[in-house]
């Protein structure tokens, strides 16, 4: 089995299951917020963790806010800023491959609170024209309240150039969310370095228990409360903490620190694996091939053949992959993502997304080259549609 | 080790342990909204989960929303129907019992969108008096849009009339919430009988995995998008689902309704405790002592001493309890609950709560009887403040 669908979930870590099986033949459950020594032991737990996950995303321990995951945070920073934002500042700016977690949460403040949603450009990689939000801002300077954009994009892993996006926006004075849950515990990043105002990351994208996340925020009074409740998480987020899931956080982000080196030999093992699949056939497209992108991630397409086919194909032999984000991977067509991207519906309809971690390398591309070969020779002698 | 802190959190089931333990030997993680055969069957776990809860929780399956918690339900709530109502509907009816969670979110609404707060009264036990709300709804009743008054008290135990206040706000027409946290997997529970509209449940009070939850909704369509996303749960909550949590709320509500005939020898033996402990005590006052409370609930107090000192002496013995709710367990006053009831500063900075599941019975409560004679006789001596 393959499973190579980790930037749709990414399993729980070995070290991750390891962990809880020793969590749950322990007896220290509580709630963290009791005053008896359980409880204060539960929140020494959570504040250690808390300090180990600053160290490995680079912020202070006291800028990151424990909750449920990205999509959370996604609606908790965006409703944060743009429920204060002054009513001269109604413009939001965007890119037109966010996740649906952030361009639902826009769409929501365009539709029932008179937000302009205005969009940056994209270059043919799919990657941001820093150049585009420079203009953008200029022409609307007083009038933006926010820039959200993303870090990576999941669907094709192009990087994008936040540290250029938080430079502009730092002229400007807007603040800049950026949805890093494709890059936290993927890829390198010092959220200080990276100028950000606002970064968040789910749990089970990065092999931490399900349900579990974290915004970091730079100015954590920019924050309100998203979920009401008492004193946790300084005020910022009610509900008893999911301290199990935190502590996992603290697990899978030390894992990602001690083993981030395996990115440069899942990245070689990538590179590899797409050149052999170009060599193999003439009409293979890698989508985004020119960008820098996430170690483990491709988006790959044989015009003319229907993506779910080669999925299935694929699941035959074990290996799991999604035709896009998963979220939306229901959708038997071209994803948005790739539509603004103009990618033609033919290329657009016949990808599938392979996605791998930081422990993957050559063994698992070599299966997946063989998988794919058989795919591609079989469907393009049928036809599939 | 006696823990004796349910209200504030109940420690994960043995059922819920042996579950995760074997889940975490498989390997079936993945993100259930993929298309691969893995994603489909975690979607076929969450559906089953949702099944097995609702048959628990008397609802339809399509009536339970999943999320990180109770905390998260009550503002997803309170923020649908305020956010949504009409501008000549500001006035909100609550109780003066109600948890931080419920509260805080009211005052939000109060304080930033002009809601006016009304509150019911309450009887000398700490029970909304049914008649009072009705007074509240003739006087007011076209400006109510959402009566939201819990269903077991957090501290006290004490049960609330929720059958008679949700038929006075059918007569009305107005929404009624009740937070059922610490009734659902502890109590008796029947949602399409008890006339409400929506309902909440926390994982982590039913030794469920932390993090996770759900909301029970009569009409779906009341339910407006809090976390945004694309169609989990109906598009009612975003987010990639928390599937370990959900699957451990349909072991631990099975769990307790194959057990729940042990709630009536948790009742049983509380009972007997409460009656040795005043006969041992002329002093000792059982708060709330003739309302019908949660079968494992007492908040018991001896004035004059200090909760506090109490709570340490009985944890000295490897007994947990805390001296209020959790939340605000570190505050040494009188608890807003209390001096809601009008009890007296002696008496309010003197309680313990005890809190047992339906597991439990006569063994715990004589180690309980023993240590706490201890403890007051030693502090009653001492005058500890």
């Amino acid at each position: 089995v393959i499973y190579a669908d980790y930037n749709g979930s990414a399993p729980p870590l070995p070290a991750v299951r390891e962990y809880l099986r020793k969590r749950l033949d322990s007896d220290l459950f509580a709630n963290p917020n009791a005053i008896h020594s359980m409880g204060q032991r539960l929140t020494k737990g959570i504040e250690k963790s808390r300090s180990i996950i600053a160290e490995v995303v680079g912020c202070y321990p006291d800028q990151i806010f424990f909750n449920s995951g990205a999509s959370e945070g996604i609606s908790h920073i965006i409703s944060s800023v743009l429920n204060k934002s002054a009513s001269s500042k109604k413009i939001v700016i965007t890119s037109p491959i966010e996740h649906i977690a952030v361009s639902a949460a826009l769409n929501h403040f365009k539709m029932n609170h008179n937000f302009t949603i205005k969009y940056v450009e994209l270059d043919l990689n799919g990657v941001v024209r820093p150049q585009s939000l420079e203009k953008l801002l200029r022409e609307n300077s007083t009038s933006v309240s926010l820039v959200a954009i993303m870090a990576a994009n999941n669907e094709t892993g192009a990087l994008q150039p936040y540290v250029e996006i938080a430079s502009i926006c730092t002229k400007f004075g807007v603040d800049y969310f950026s949805d890093t849950t494709q890059l936290i515990g993927k890829g390198e990043f010092d959220f200080l370095k990276s100028g950000m105002d606002f970064a968040v990351c789910s749990g089970h994208k990065i092999g931490a228990l399900t349900g579990s996340g974290f915004i970091i925020a730079k100015e954590p009074t920019k924050l309100h409360s998203h979920i009401f409740g008492s004193t946790q998480e300084h005020g910022k987020r009610g509900g008893t903490q999911h301290y199990l899931g935190i502590e996992t956080l603290a697990v899978a982000l030390s894992d990602f620190n001690d083993k981030k080196t395996g990115l440069k030999t899942l990245q070689e093992a990538r590179l590899d694996f797409e050149s052999q699949m170009k060599s193999a056939f003439s009409e293979v497209i890698i989508i985004a091939e020119k960008a820098p992108r996430l170690a483990g991630t491709t988006l790959i397409g044989y015009p003319g053949l229907h993506g779910q086919a080669v999925q299935i194909e694929l699941e035959s032999h074990d290996i799991f992959v999604t035709t896009s984000a998963a979220c939306s991977d229901n959708q038997p067509e071209t994803s948005e993502v790739l539509k603004s991207m103009e990618i033609h519906e033919d290329l657009g309809r016949s990808v599938i997304r392979i996605s791998l971690s930081y422990s993957h390398g050559k063994a698992e591309y070599s299966l997946l080259v063989q998988a794919l070969k058989d795919a591609y020779n079989k469907l393009s002698k049928i036809h599939s549609y």
